[in-house]
């Protein structure tokens, strides 16, 4: 039988030191040295077993790091680098001590993968299922938001989409040096990661900027997957709906999008043109039909 | 019927704008302006129905103010100041809407009090038991750690304990101000809060600090909670052993001791001199004898 400290001790046995961290996990906080005159960027996400993986027949190791990319990925959607992480955890009471480890040891690797400080977390274990929340702290010096995206600008995915359920969202790789380069490269408008859905975060986009979208149907590249998951969609259909691809959907200037079209600057990716910004509404381009697009996919429903 | 995009819409009509804070809820990431040459700190507690409140018996505000309230103690143990906080939050699905209202209201207005800025979160349902997790950002410009105090040193507590499960818990107030106080006041050697327990959180203290300590039965202050609950403890036991006080343990030297007992400098409060730092060990002095004190409390169990 152990406990929460015993869990502790060993987390902290594996935990590297940073100097960007002055005071890591075992106080009551954190304490971090941030870069001055960079703004602050935080993210947090909530994974719970049944609805983001199913821990009967996942990698523990996959969860946790998944626990982590998900949150990477959203300061990637803002073109920032994360500097740590914080991770709360309830535990199912059995088997509790030996899943915390497998989970610990998947989110460390990717954390060192992208310099992401492990510093500190709350540990928990309770007879129900299990449930990670993670919340990171990055750096930017210009954040780019969802809301600055206007009418005429190129849509742009940063890889292919759909069926990510048969494994992917569980090993992508979130893409902060992508955006980082992007945002270097060129000015990204606006820009956000790919959790609900293509057409649903487009959606979430073009609100925000207070504009529309057009994509063209023959554009969206489908992964493998999208072809392969078992269903009554089509392929375009998995790539439109299905969520958690992790791609980033960016917005830029008509100009700059031909550029990037004819350059392909950034090492590793394919950017691909899927539509424009337009005035209003959100369009599916489709053998010259135009028509409405309908979000679909997961969402959290409250009663 | 409704979503979890519903039910942020409604949370964003209700957080007010802050300077701090240039990108608040609703993009991928918040961004904050931090104060260059601080220290930040991040702190993360989560908090389950059954374990941490019981839902059928508590009012939902007073749930998501100990939530926040739980987080903003362990930044006031550091010495810190709050800066903003972000909410992850598994609601049921029965009635979610409702109860993610009650629990925003009662976090908005200690928020409020405490000037923290609620700049995100992550919305979720599910058909499990409530579940929240809150991570808090602050600054300080010298952290007090659990990791100073020196035999010799003396300990001191801010407040009474014992008995806090009666409703105190959901009510009481992070000592962020009288920290912060104490701190300006005079050289903090270590500090920690009370949650797991007065004898629990005073031997984390000793662990991190490499010293031992001994408290005196007849100075430890309880509260009046503590000769009310019904158990077959003695009050001091639930002084010493109940957790969730969210006081705060603080060392210093002796002649700081000297002067807070006969200044008493911090309005609202009475310090309390508990004991002191000693070599080695954790010991209660009561008439006359010196017997070991074992730590008891809950303990999040691991198998």
């Amino acid at each position: 039988m152990a406990d929460e400290f015993d869990y502790i001790r060993w987390l902290r046995q594996r935990i590297p030191g940073d100097v960007r961290v002055p005071i890591g996990p075992g106080d009551d906080a954190a304490a971090l040295r941030l870069t001055s005159g960079l703004e602050t960027l935080v993210s947090t996400d909530m994974l719970m077993d049944g609805i983001d993986f199913r821990l009967a027949e996942a990698d523990p190791r996959l969860v946790g790091r998944k626990a982590l990319a998900v949150n990477l990925s959203d300061i990637a959607a803002m073109a920032g680098e994360p500097v740590a992480a914080v991770i709360s955890v309830a535990l199912p009471i059995t088997g509790g001590r030996r899943l915390g480890e497998e989970l610990f040891l998947g989110m460390l690797s990717l954390a060192e993968e992208f310099h992401t400080a492990l510093v500190g977390g709350d540990t928990n274990s309770w007879h129900g299922p299990l449930v990670l929340s993670l919340t990171v702290i990055g750096e930017a010096a210009r954040p780019v938001t969802r809301a600055g995206a206007r009418p005429g600008d190129w849509l742009f995915l940063t890889g292919p989409v759909g069926g990510s359920i048969l494994g992917r969202h569980l090993r992508f790789v979130p893409r902060i040096r992508e955006a980082r380069q992007l945002a270097e490269l060129t000015e990204i408008h606006a820009m956000i990661d790919v959790s609900d859905g293509v057409a649903a975060d487009l959606l979430h986009l073009c609100q925000e900027s207070g504009c529309g979208a057009l994509l063209r149907a023959g554009s969206i590249p489908l992964a493998p997957e999208a072809f392969e998951v078992p269903s009554e969609l089509s392929p375009l259909q998995h790539g439109l709906f299905d969520g958690e691809d992790f791609e980033l959907i960016l917005a830029v200037d008509e100009g700059t999008g031909q550029r990037l079209v004819a350059e392909q600057p950034v090492p590793g990716i394919k950017l691909t043109h899927i539509g424009e910004c337009v005035k209003s509404g959100l369009w599916l381009e489709s053998e010259g039909n135009r028509l409405p697009l309908e979000p679909r996919g997961f969402v959290h429903q409250l009663e």
